[in-house]
């Protein structure tokens, strides 16, 4: 049978009330007495009724995540951060894994806030649930934070990485190395391999590379799947390329499977081919050579929105923010100057 | 400001029972009416309060879930798993990240006895809180299942590997190859390791091949560091020994340390050295070669702890049950015969 605050009172030698004044720290109580209340507290293992106490105080110490695979290796970190910086500050956490699925993004949201949840962050929420205007909606009766998933005409609040600048840098590495003929591999439509897409042809037409513009679309962009099709599109692709070669890949997974291409066809990383991925994913520093890449700044990103959050509850969700989060080129072993 | 109840009934013109009704799907109700209430419950964006319902009917509808670290390629697919089957069974899961630590342990636990959770799954828990005898403690007051950190003198709730068994495998199936020199890779002190550790000296044994034993240890084993940790130990002990070697590795991380030491020092992998991995980590399917390992039962380690954990809440927590799932070589393309 679970202890209850009169088996601690009894146990300690005090009253109901000074156990309580303990527990809640919000009354001073006399030094000794405390450690006979905490000691009891261990022995029996009383936790005290923090349901009981959310009816009354009207917040929960709950947050909801919502995250469209748990099972990636993207979020693992983003939601790491988020927990950290939660439970320091006293919230627990519901996870919500929406497979990806806006129907489900809805019905969890509804759950979470049945729950009493005192604030939810989104994780890359699907776009028609962003664009239909429900997101604003529920932010509206709700602190909420977004991560990614920016839109400009959507008042909600979001956390998001600077994607065009962190690709502009790529391209400027990969020029500064003497490059000209850079492919560019993304996967299918995707709002941030757009941006990136964008960048790259503006690019190479700035720097009057037009002619050897290349962009190769691998199809399903993020799953573990991604690293075979890529590499098994590249080695068509790069069998008809001469070295030196330079790939711009939308993400690790992708840079991932244009090294194993290479590695397929005895091509040398970096000395024929060189690749720069984006995300910077334990994977791409595991791997040999290591990949050079662009810092998504997962832990940041969770980190972020968690301190926004916090904010928002503090502030009773008076307020609506973006934060846009620079990215930076990591360098590692994967590209060689020509 | 948030609908409530009474709004809905207002906005579907109806009585707030028939609304309660619809909800809680308990009585019958004529279908034009039901579409009528669950427009205006879209409409509003209404959720019922889970929070009151809780109170009253003793039980929550959330499980604790607790993690060692969320940030690493094994556990996240357990709780995908977790998650999944909890979710279609009506639960909600608090993630707790215990970032490995014994105490953290203790005040999660503390923490969702007080959020009053139906239910715990804890996946490897830290050996000294099982030892303690703590967790068989909790698991008296309220239905726990613990995930690997196997007692087999605790009164707990287990699912575990078959980790010896896995282990005989990955060596048979080098033996068949023709391998003879054997390395066996570890990390330093883990239930895990000494268990393929005696599975590997009995073998070595039992197969007149005691000469032949080496065992390496790489020190911290299940870190992203591992990899570069066991790759500058492996270059050093590769040097001194004459191809065609086998490596058997605790887990993928130390096997791709070792596969990356033989990129450096110019050996082909499989054909001078072979390579077995074990747990199956999404990493050594994209790896190039592809690893040869034991599948660890990741999915069915979560799925399994969460099935046993509901039948436990629905029977009261009666008994105490023990479920050891059979490991599987993946053959794959990391290894050669002589």
């Amino acid at each position: 049978m679970k202890a209850n605050i009169r088996d601690v009172a009894r146990e300690a030698n005090v009253s109901m009330s000074t156990v309580s004044r303990v527990m809640n720290k919000n009354y001073p109580v006399k030094e000794e007495t405390k450690i006979r209340v905490e000691k009891a507290v261990e022995k029996l293992n009383f936790s005290p009724n923090t349901l009981a106490r959310s009816l009354i105080c009207q917040n929960t110490k709950t947050i909801g995540i919502l995250v469209p695979s748990i099972d990636n290796l993207f979020f693992p970190t983003v939601i790491k951060a988020i927990e950290y910086e939660l439970r320091i500050n006293g919230y627990s956490i519901y996870l919500c894994d929406t497979a990806d699925n806006a129907s489900e993004e809805i019905k969890y949201i509804r759950s979470l806030t049945g729950r009493q949840v005192d604030g939810i962050i989104v994780i890359d929420p699907k776009t028609e649930n962003m664009r239909s205007g429900f997101y604003e909606m529920v932010g509206k009766d709700i602190p909420l934070v977004s991560i990614n998933g920016y839109n400009k005409d959507i008042d909600c609040n979001f956390v998001l990485n600077d994607e065009a600048n962190g690709a502009r840098q790529a391209m400027e590495y990969l020029l500064k190395l003497g490059h000209e003929n850079i492919i560019f591999v993304r996967g299918k439509e995707s709002y941030s391999y757009d941006i990136k897409e964008n960048v790259y042809i503006k690019f190479m037409e700035e720097n009057k590379l037009t002619v050897q513009k290349k962009i190769i679309d691998v199809g399903e962009g993020n799953s573990y799947d991604t690293v075979d099709g890529t590499m098994n599109i590249m080695r068509k692709e790069l069998a008809n390329l001469k070295a030196p070669i330079a790939v711009f890949s939308c993400n690790d997974l992708m840079a991932l499977g244009v090294l194993n291409a290479c590695k397929k066809m005895n091509l040398d990383v970096p000395n024929e081919v060189s690749i720069i991925g984006f995300d910077n994913i334990c994977i791409s520093s595991i791997v040999e050579p290591k990949l050079t890449t662009v810092d998504q700044n997962m832990y940041l990103l969770g980190e972020n929105a968690a301190k926004m959050l916090l904010e928002l509850i503090d502030n009773n969700n008076q307020k609506v923010n973006r934060i846009k989060l620079s990215t930076k080129l990591i360098i590692r072993d994967s590209c060689s100057n020509i």
